[in-house]
């Protein structure tokens, strides 16, 4: 090994940039970006990591999360620092678990890789700071997309929910390519909850283009929501508290 | 008025400090903290804020969320800058709800205060996080404590989060005073799930106290969970991957 330096060791970082805004950026997500070689994601998430020399960029297009994965673990098996971006928290509907569908698919030795998870703000609790507390007690995330599951467990999921009375939060409430589902979705509750139950449109939290609007199953409306949005349904308990909506912590 | 300058606005922040760590603490709380006059909280939270001079902290008991929401509004009508501090995120089983109630029962002046909810790292996304990425499917929160509900809810809300295949985190498992209601969960849960079905019992996360265990519910016993342990259990699909648990995308 004379006059050859040992290499040193890479890792890979999963982490969760919260819904935007500067300050809801952790500090141990903004040392593992300090600390990176490597940034490794989804075009406008990579866009949000402050620019440096020598820091490589690795931007990708969307619904690529697995080849995204493989990437950046052969990147840290090659000895450099990556971290893979997610938009709010890596663990909740983001890159974390495409991550560990590449790791058991890949080659032996990733499995001795240094990955972290490092949590983020996700976009329903930055929503739900943002109009109150409606999600203030038992809750449940479902994730509306028809991507990587049937549809009918989403209405499935959604009609549990709303039996256990819980409050929900929908993620990925609609696209372009299923604009009808996510009307469908609100035909079900109407179906099930009374008018007056609080439906809350967050879109682009925490972003200068943030917009709340806290209204009743009567009144919502399928293009309140957008691909930018997350959409809040509370329990039969929850309701406003001047401009602000709330589930009690008894329920 | 010759003489008397204006009072300055008072403001109030309800903000979530994380489940311990310092890197989990968003800048957004770092600068609510640094511009308060006064701290107000239970007191193993309020001990987390950074001491200085001139800062006013009100340290409280547990279980007395309303008294302490009311006494943190009436200084905010006073004139002060309060920080209401929560574990975790305040908006998850913690003081956002509590602070909501307070204020609808309080006196007609308070409902234009300036009031704030601070987003903040839950003890779930951190436990998920140490472990992997448990919840990266469709998932529900529950609260086991029946401090404000009866136990039967609990029990049914878990029946229908299996029915409906969720991954489940458990805030509040265990108490001295309900140490056999927990033995029931995992009762109900081995009636209904298949015996390998992954347990995670987080404990102290994000502290030097940290224990991450990843179990079965047939090696899942309730001693493993205390009053400092979120607990997450699997979707049918959640497996391990190396040392991690996750759960997949597509189910």
């Amino acid at each position: 090994m004379t006059g050859m330096a040992a290499a040193a060791p890479g890792w890979l970082a999963v982490a969760g940039l919260g819904p935007g805004g500067a300050g809801l950026v952790t500090p141990e997500v903004s040392a593992a970006l300090a600390g990176a070689t490597d940034i490794v994601g989804y075009a406008p998430y990579v866009a949000r990591v402050p620019a440096r020399a020598g820091l490589v960029l690795h931007a990708s297009d969307n619904r690529v999360e697995l080849e995204r994965a493989r990437h950046a673990l052969s990147l840290a098996a090659a000895g450099r620092r990556v971290v893979v971006v997610s938009s709010g928290d890596p663990g909740v509907f983001a890159m974390a678990s495409a991550l560990f569908e590449a790791l058991e698919a890949g080659p032996p030795d990733w499995a001795g890789l240094d990955i972290r998870i490092l949590p983020g703000i996700t976009a329903m609790l930055a929503a739900a700071a943002a109009a109150g507390a409606p999600l203030g007690h038992d809750f449940c995330a479902i994730n509306l997309s028809d991507n990587l599951k049937p549809f009918d467990l989403v209405l499935k999921r959604i009609r549990l929910a709303v039996e256990g009375d819980f409050a929900m939060a929908f993620y990925n409430p609609r696209s372009r390519a299923r604009a009808a589902q996510f009307a469908q979705v609100l035909d079900l509750l109407r179906e099930s909850c009374a008018p007056g139950r609080l439906v809350i449109f967050a879109r682009a939290v925490s972003t200068p283009d943030e917009d709340i609007r806290i209204t009743t199953l009567a009144d919502a409306r399928p293009d309140m929501a957008d691909m930018r949005t997350v959409v809040l349904v509370g329990s039969s308990r929850t309701r406003r508290a001047g401009r602000f909506a709330y589930t009690p912590r008894s329920a």
